[in-house]
């Protein structure tokens, strides 16, 4: 998002930013902004008043309230940090009760979905783009609400083709006054990307988990930890991921349901260089794009 | 391993230990015996002169050797820390050549074979008690090694009806001198409980990498690098410690299998109730064993 040409310095700032969905991602987003006088209002919209209490404890908001349509009224930017299922249709009602000239993005982590249907009825002069930031974590509310959350962090901003390049500029821009990574990608690319990097791994690691007997706890090392961190999360939040991104995950699935089989067959048949080479190409993978 | 009655609370102490193979485990039993003054002499055996070199720098060991039955002819105590496919030959060695009364263990991650192939040799006066530390990890060589690798692990001691409770104890005594947490179980429940624990989720991990796009490495977040660390791992020890286990491994293959077809179907058919309830059994499973 880094402009070529001379101009000034000075981060993007706004009057009053509206956060639909003060959790952890919610309420990092409004933090991030107050400390670093980015915002001189943050109103937190949620359904309940002890979420909003806190986010409020915790300097995520300046002002709360339970009602959407009045929590963006005087708002210039509206990010919509709901779960997956809520997004599309609060972006609407966002879009139809903000100030005109408002700009709504989101948080959610699929995006095909959420874009195509609020897309559908975006009203005249309406500007949204989708985005999604990658500092999920099994962890959630505003308590775990951190201010440099999304320094380093990815985030995708996912504009269409009716997408304004201004607009799409200026949600990378919010972003990026956040400390984050700005990528640029379309909805179904987004959508095809995640299902391999993030929703197929919290499935796998959420079954791995299911399986595991608790008898065997004694012999949980560092492994186990490790693989299983992410089913930690929200079951009710992933339902949601997973079904809004379900074509995506289960091709996903249909690629490691392969490398499994290969991988069940040769040990069946004590195929012990079969095995070896499908655990290099793991480690290949793992080394290359790890850290 | 603490005894009820009052007795000197010294630590056990061996004049002279012998480590075959100087990696990471061994190379940390090493240092830990030296560090705590538990041993006076630390003899280092392996193949490759580097890495003997390598452990003689780090502080594991005080000599060294690559001729494995020399390398034992003084010892009290041998502890062998090789792949898995190796240690019964060499336990078998280390009890012809090292001296009457000498107590052998290992650190292989599976039990049953070892253990069962060494007893079935095992020369008059012989003690072997299998051993498994809990403390592996995708790192390796004597360059990681740790004096403090083994404080608060788990480490698994496997006696079988065959072994005196003296040498089961005493080997015990040596892992809890180190500073782990010692449980006793058959060879058989050991490698029943870690092929669900440990090796189905280091196959599982590697496969979920193999399957990563390398493209899609913007999108790479905490989920993906948590569940996919212990690809990294040695694949031929990976290799080794899989088909060493075959018979569990498959058996936890087939749960899991079990459960991965069922949350496909779920997402096949829209079944959000069915995926819930899966993903919740992986977030229970998780928070009760995990910390």
């Amino acid at each position: 998002m880094a402009s070529a040409a001379p101009m000034p310095t000075a981060p993007p700032a706004w009057d009053t930013v509206a956060i639909v969905g003060v959790g952890l991602i919610g309420g990092s987003v409004g933090r991030a902004l107050l400390e670093r006088g980015l915002a001189k209002q943050v109103v937190g919209i949620g359904h309940r008043a002890t979420s909003l209490r806190a986010a409020k404890k915790v300097g995520a908001v300046t002002s709360t309230t339970t009602d959407l349509a009045r929590g963006v009224a005087r708002a210039n930017l509206v990010v919509i940090c709901t779960p997956v299922e809520q997004i599309a249709a609060q972006a609407l009602v966002a879009l139809n009760h903000a100030p005109a000239g408002a700009l709504i993005t989101d948080a959610g982590s699929t995006k095909q979905q959420i874009v195509a249907a609020v897309e559908k009825k975006l009203p005249p002069g309406g500007r949204f783009v989708g985005s999604h930031p990658m500092a999920g974590s099994e962890k959630s509310g505003p308590g775990e609400a951190r201010a440099d959350l999304f320094v380093g962090r990815a985030v995708i901003v996912t504009p269409t083709k009716k997408s304004p390049a201004a607009d799409t500029e200026a949600v990378g821009e919010f972003w990026a006054a956040l400390g984050a990574r700005v990528f640029m990608m379309s909805p179904e690319a987004h959508d095809r990307a995640v299902a391999g990097t993030s929703h197929l791994p919290h499935l796998i690691s959420a079954l791995l988990a299911a399986v595991t007997r608790s008898e065997d706890a004694p012999l949980i090392a560092g492994g186990w930890l490790d693989t299983t961190r992410v089913a930690g999360g929200d079951p009710e939040l992933w339902r949601q991921i997973l079904q809004s991104n379900d074509q995506q995950v289960l091709a996903a699935l249909a690629q490691f349901e392969k490398q499994l089989t290969s991988a069940r067959r040769a040990l069946e048949r004590g195929d012990g260089a079969r095995l070896a080479k499908l655990l290099a190409q793991g480690k290949a993978v793992r080394d290359a794009l790890g850290n």
